[in-house]
């Protein structure tokens, strides 16, 4: 397998990026193709011991920045690592395409420049993965598209599901609508809308409409939404995470003996932590284009790198992109 | 002042709901109406010692339980609580009215059997009021309208703009509508639609886009969004909130080392409980109908009521259904 990792993608790039493709490579016999500036990844690269490693560099002479304009990007700088990388998947030289670069940018090359859309998918998706109690959610779209209509919603639904099922595993997943109330009945108009969709697609098991509550406790494992009330209940867990944390930590260092009680529970803290933790998954797909895509944050650490890389491998080895042209690119 | 109490309104009626009417009886000097079953209530307010308490007892025949369906139930049960006490409202025989019951039921005794909506109002608003790192946040719509038009929009700014002010105390309110990203450009259709008018509305001080984070950190002092996504973002903090609590208290248990951490560290983790503490807030205001409401949650205990009392007082004195009458009446 070779698996294209975009070395200039994450906010400290190419830090993070490379050593993330070192432990990667070190942990899987995967070629790893590094794209991006030669000179600076390999400056990079000198400070491992990579004899032996499967770790290749492809230049390419541009960069798109998180504070670029994704679709001016897209069109302005034709030989950015992200081209350059996804042009490998879709000459069929590389076999999926990783980074933890600016999102916008990432669909907007994909889509315009490079891999294209599948024919049949009316709208790509991006997606969260996380973990639950009991195994992984995967949610879409995650801000693609920001209005869907009611059909798109049921295309996520096979999508996410053949990703569900061939990429993380999950045997029969459940695919659940987002709505502010389980009844049938709750919901907007597009909720309305899509709901008799959803039940008659023979592609997935379809379990109805499901609250934030029941999706953080792993009650269905296919959360679909539109891109606009996905980013912000997405946005809206990062947030309540990162205040939540902050609180604790604030109110454990007012005091000498909860400062105390705090550094005893540190190895409860740090459980926590991981349990949550975005980086553990490292990143999730881009589903509807002729490629596997992996997008990972922008702040990613090596580890989040590594695991993004493994979400990539996972996708490859469960022939998600083959069973997604076959699911809906039949005109199903 | 006096202020009508719905005795049967929380999950566990009337036993919280007539200790809180008991608490804000003390606490201030208002006359406190409780409404509902007479034998119950009194049997209740007999545990306290309520002499020279401004307590009395309105009856009334029918309950609306949580389970009951809203706009049904309100049709079918015209001598509940909610109607009676919110009937007291309108007739003049009272200031305000407190429920932590069925909040779809609220709605539907107010807006179609009692209250009735302020002229010139679109659509009534719930609304959910929060403390931020600085003062307090107040978001709406919450839930009652799941797909809005743009122009509902800016009057729920102007609406809730007007509670901060005179309710809340927050001398210059900063309106924002809740978007996927900060800049200008982000957002789905609706925010696309509404961003113009909210601009030129001259009722209040628009500041833009906010994301969920900027939220939590009080950066805007009202927060504008349909009720579908607004619904889904409290539910999303909620749920949040509860799982990591859950989690730490998991992970703390784990061993002995950590346990005793925990133990050391409990006044910090209640110190963090009540600042995120909804029912240190206890209710927020109906917006748009004839009359001061206040809804509490469900589970409110004593002091989430006496807190939903204390809105209420305070939405009197700030004459905020007046100056709704007075900003929208006119067909501004």
């Amino acid at each position: 397998m070779r698996i294209v990792l975009d070395a200039m993608g994450s906010d400290h790039y190419p830090v993070p990026d490379v050593a993330g493709a070192v432990l990667a490579a070190r942990e899987w016999a995967d070629e790893i193709i590094l794209v991006g500036d030669r000179g600076k990844i390999e400056a990079e690269l000198g400070k491992y011991p990579v004899q032996g490693l499967r770790l290749h560099v492809v230049h390419a002479p541009q960069i798109i920045e998180m504070t670029d304009k994704p679709a001016e990007a897209a069109e302005k700088k034709p030989d950015s690592s992200m081209h350059v990388g996804m042009r490998l998947v879709r000459d069929g030289e590389a076999d999926a395409f990783v980074t933890a670069g600016n999102t916008g940018a990432v669909l907007a090359v994909a889509m315009l420049h490079t891999l294209k859309r599948i024919r049949g998918v009316k709208r790509p998706a991006l997606t969260a993965v996380f973990r639950n109690p009991s195994g992984y959610t995967i949610m879409a779209d995650f801000g693609a598209n920001a209005d869907c209509r009611p059909e798109w919603l049921v295309q996520f639904g096979v999508m996410a599901h053949l990703y569900a099922r061939l990429a993380l595993g999950i045997s029969e997943p459940r695919v659940a609508l987002l709505s502010n109330g389980e009844e049938e009945g709750k919901g907007n108009a597009l909720v309305h809308e899509a709901t008799p969709l959803m039940k008659q697609c023979r592609q997935f098991n379809y379990v109805g409409n499901v609250e934030p509550k029941e999706v953080l406790q792993g009650k269905t494992d296919v959360v679909i939404h539109d891109g606009f009330t996905g980013n912000i209940m997405g946005k809206t867990l990062e947030a309540m995470g990162s205040m939540m944390r902050q609180m604790i930590a604030e109110e454990i260092k007012a005091g000498p003996l909860t400062a105390m009680g705090g550094l005893l529970a540190r190895p409860a803290f740090k459980r926590v932590g991981k349990r949550i933790d975005p980086f553990e998954i490292g990143g999730a797909p881009l589903l509807g284009v002729n490629g596997v895509v992996i997008i990972g944050h922008g702040r990613s650490n090596e580890i989040a790198i590594k695991n993004a890389i493994r979400q990539a491998r996972q996708a490859v080895l469960g022939n998600v992109v083959e069973s997604i042209q076959a699911g809906l690119g039949a005109g199903a």
